[in-house]
């Protein structure tokens, strides 16, 4: 089955201490997109401006992602540029340029309204409902978000969260969300706002999911060089949904593959800049560090 | 086999957000020594001045712990004091008294000088030194440390780990002493130091291994109440060289069981004050979480 993905579709200029790097193909949509098509078809909701590079468009295609729900209309396409620090854990945002994305509403083409698996990925929370809005009976749902939507749209998020089947937050976040420092309490918490999964990631450090057959604790693929963490959550979180919509059998059983098949996905996505690495790994890569974090966590 | 182990044994006065805990036994001998003796025999080296409570010589004794090495002496046991903020996570030291400690050298029982695996938990690298210039030929020597020698005394740490089998430290304590912010170029480097075995504890997070089989993810036990982490990083690696001495085969065929059983007893540790709830632990706790560890790590 395929995936649904509604998200940022955007540029990229990113800082690191050893390099620059402008205009990248950028946004949570494009990394989610790109990371679930290892795995399954993929059905993008977006918007660009008339700027957009037509290499990204190309991209996207040899990705097999369905662009027909990607609006391009005229005017600038969404703009980031951010810096990281020496140890590449903070970064700071120099640039939001919001461009055609201030004036978004997505719209679902019909043959969309019906998928089964929808990713919303980070995005305002009242676009993230709008797409659910637009659907007919999705299987299973799950939302991304941001600090920034806890900070200014937290009622709409409140609302989407007994929306979703999953909700996939960072530490920080679940801290902000939920008040406490304890990650497994703020995830009893979240789950009390609707959510049946509940995924915190935790960066270099991996991620806990907690669901209804408990908890599972998932690796991070070992990393010697992180090049560019941007958009690595994304490709977490759409690499497992692409998973979790062809594997065979139920979602609570391929749940913890779903994640791990996420995991490697970002690791690959941290080795080049925005998706220079994603963009060249084969399925039989991403095969090869599973069985290589099967290996690392067995005892 | 039984295992050596020196390091401080003391008496902790702690204070967390919600509770206040004077003169508490410990140091990290007396944890690495409650966590090993789950496992194993354990010979006990330190010092403890004559106003040390009966009781914790009791309960040494009820852990059948091997006090001939522990000197008692004229003066007062070293005492610390310490308090936690809200996260649990970060800690100050409101006081140090030295006590008899200021003048602590180690003397080994002739019985203990052919001990095959010794653990030089946290202490200074110049009394770490001191016991394996004693011993005859030790199978397995394992070292802790802390940022204070770092500081204060680099030059000993040097010298000491090429002397050790196995090096454990934390992820600060490796970027202070590596310069790196990723770990496992951090391990590396400190390969070239001289251990075999480099592990980085992570508090909450687990803990990475790098040894002569490569990498291995030590995942923490999920805890929903962390009530005093004081004493954790002792336990663990006394649960594991616990394990090690003690379970059949080779070192390297056993050493990931070992750090998941260290993980296990470091995660009672944390759920009571000082060695409360560790000294309440049955060895059957112990292998229900490490199944249960297990099963939150399969995929």
């Amino acid at each position: 089955m395929s995936v649904l993905i509604v998200g940022s579709t955007a540029l990229d200029s990113i800082k690191t201490p050893t390099a620059e790097n402008p205009r990248l193909l950028g946004g949570s949509a494009s990394h989610a997109a790109v990371a679930a098509s290892f795995f399954s078809p993929v059905k993008l909701i977006g918007v660009v401006g008339d700027d957009f590079p037509r290499e990204y468009i190309s991209l996207y295609k040899r990705h097999k992602i369905d662009l027909s729900g990607l609006q391009m209309v005229p005017g600038k396409t969404f703009h980031w540029s951010g810096e990281y620090e020496v140890n590449m854990n903070n970064r700071r945002t120099l640039l939001t340029e919001l461009g055609v994305f201030e004036k978004f509403t997505p719209h679902l083409p019909d043959a969309h309204k019906s998928a089964q698996f929808v990713l919303l990925a980070n995005i305002a929370p009242a676009l993230q409902h709008h797409v659910l809005d637009q659907m007919t009976k999705p299987k299973f749902v799950a939302a991304d978000t941001m600090d920034l939507w806890l900070n200014i749209a937290l009622d709409d998020l409140l609302r989407l969260l007994p929306r979703v089947d999953c909700f996939v937050l960072n530490d920080g976040e679940a801290h902000q969300l939920t008040k406490e420092d304890n990650l497994f309490v703020a995830m009893k918490k979240i789950h009390k706002l609707g959510p049946k999964y509940v995924i915190i990631k935790k960066g270099s450090h991996g991620s806990i999911l907690s669901g209804p057959r408990g908890h599972f604790i998932c690796p991070a693929y070992p990393l010697h060089d992180v090049c560019d963490p941007t958009g690595a959550g994304d490709s977490f979180v759409g690499g497992m949904m692409g998973y979790l919509a062809t594997a065979r059998g139920t979602i609570e059983n391929n749940f913890r593959r779903a994640m791990v098949y996420g995991s490697v996905v970002a690791s690959y996505c941290c080795e080049g800049f925005g998706l220079n690495r994603t963009t060249k790994v084969k399925r039989a890569d991403i095969a090869k560090r599973v069985k290589e974090l099967e290996k690392l966590t067995r005892f």
